[in-house]
């Protein structure tokens, strides 16, 4: 079960957080840009490989301490095909590094077309009889505001070979809750989707941890309502965005695990791209810095646990 | 107004449709996957080049008929990079013929990461100076699960480059109503984000039509519902799924309309691109079936309007 392969990682670098890979090129040491714009141009090819290069070199960095990366699909399809290329080859190499990827694509369809989704993802497409991986992710984050059918085919994928998913319950922006904290019969719309969470998920929970392939995505800037959601999903584990540069801190996001100290990953992007610039590093030192920042980190959130 | 280029396109060609182009290699005529397979052999690559292949003899017999394309995101991701790349090579090749482009990707996310889904998929990205178009879509839909602040920075770029999005109000699947008929404060969710839309859009409707930017996705499956939300949302502009292969017809379609007969873009899919399977034609005239589908499904539209 794909949770257990995260959640087994975790234990073992005793490390319960995720580097989010959201490059801009205003992250991207001067010395990275200028060699790829110098052999590509001022193009959306050469700020792809600029990105590349730039999250190589984190990976490099963080595989042996930090279990999984966050790409985020949006900061490579904003360079078009060469941008999703880059997307491609930066889960290729943090594969081959050992770590787990979350696809953060928050994709979301009906039945037919999340069936697509799934296969593209996390499942393998046919090609004339041939099985091949279109971007081989291990986890995937969802929308999961067209109700089941809009789920079904993942948690077949899921189930098929051994992924997972994560769907937004309770997001961690300032207007979450224009929609999601409204009540329906009494209890915000969160709550619902994390019922539904719960629902999906009840076949594939399994041992040691207690958790299925169904995880959900709670802000770490909410968290009275991280906490209740902590207690009401038992079986869900949770990917948590907002700690950081969003403003949530370790004590926030203590509520998301359970009495064992499991049941969630915490996100950090910004952070860790970009501690070389809050720290004083050197350029050259950004794979350097990033790999503090990612230690002190998994001790600030390993401190409260 | 990005809506009014829409509108006035269909007034042009007197044609409220839009093709949707989700292309799975089973549609796709032998004689073409075969040319493709024997010069990159089975893979993803060959797949994609398949697709392209179709897709551009749909947009050469589809574009002085049908104003616009939907191609699904889903369809060309399953395929990896070089799927993004047919899809990005069917947007340029139906720009080219004149046909707008609606990117149905449903996109969502957080503020600062939505603004790179609205420049990719609508917006020019920034290359040291630069201003490249990544994907050069018209209009986009989106989930707006996460509230206003993951709209607001679609809404600037919509402003400034003229054009749209279609946020997802009322889906076409089956169980699109375990969330979206819930009640709050007596009200379904479909209409209290069918409410938000008009309020993102309260600043940018424009004459002579007097819709806005922000557009809906309402599902043909449900007619009643279609039929409140066109009363209820006067300024939004409705693109419609669910007709054809999903089971909508041109009476369940009807109630998207206002009474001048605008106000909604109705999609089909499989019907148009599979038209030559379902019509008994040869393969090589996939292309005059899918026209012929197109032109049926315009009259019986306006027959009803």
């Amino acid at each position: 079960m794909s949770m257990n392969r995260l959640i087994d990682r975790i234990v073992e670098l005793k490390n319960p957080t995720v580097a989010g890979l959201d490059p801009k090129l205003g992250y991207v040491p001067n010395y990275i840009k200028e060699a790829a714009f110098e052999k590509y141009g001022y193009t959306l090819k050469g700020a792809a490989k600029a990105l590349l290069e730039f999250n190589k070199g984190l990976i490099d960095a963080l595989c042996e301490v930090v279990p999984a990366i966050k790409p985020q699909c949006a900061y490579y399809e904003m360079y078009g095909p060469a941008g999703v290329k880059t997307l491609y080859k930066t889960m290729e190499y943090a594969k081959e590094k050992g770590m787990l990827i979350i696809t953060d694509g928050k994709r979301n369809d009906i039945g037919t077309t999340m069936e697509a989704y799934s296969i593209g993802h996390l499942g393998l497409t046919d090609v004339n009889g041939k099985q091949l991986s279109a971007f081989g992710g291990d986890m995937l984050t969802v929308n999961g505001y067209l109700g089941t059918d809009g789920i079904k085919p993942l948690l077949k994928v899921c189930d098929e070979l051994d992924k997972g998913i994560f769907v937004l319950v309770k997001t961690s922006n300032p207007s979450s809750g224009e929609l999601q904290d409204r009540l329906i019969d009494g209890k915000p719309v969160y709550e619902i989707m994390g019922e539904m969470c719960e629902k999906w998920g009840a076949e594939s929970v399994c041992d040691p941890y207690g958790f299925s392939n169904v995880g959900a995505v709670v802000g770490a800037t909410y968290p009275e309502q991280l906490k209740a959601l902590r207690e009401k999903m038992p079986h869900t584990f949770f990917l948590v965005p907002g700690y950081g540069a969003q403003g949530g801190g370790a004590e926030d996001v203590r509520h998301a695990f359970n009495k064992d100290g499991i049941g969630a990953i915490i996100n950090s992007s910004r952070g860790i791209m970009c501690a070389y610039q809050k720290r004083g590093f050197e350029e050259k030192d950004y794979a350097q810095a990033a790999y503090l920042e990612a230690i002190r980190m998994r001790d600030d959130i390993q401190g409260v646990l």
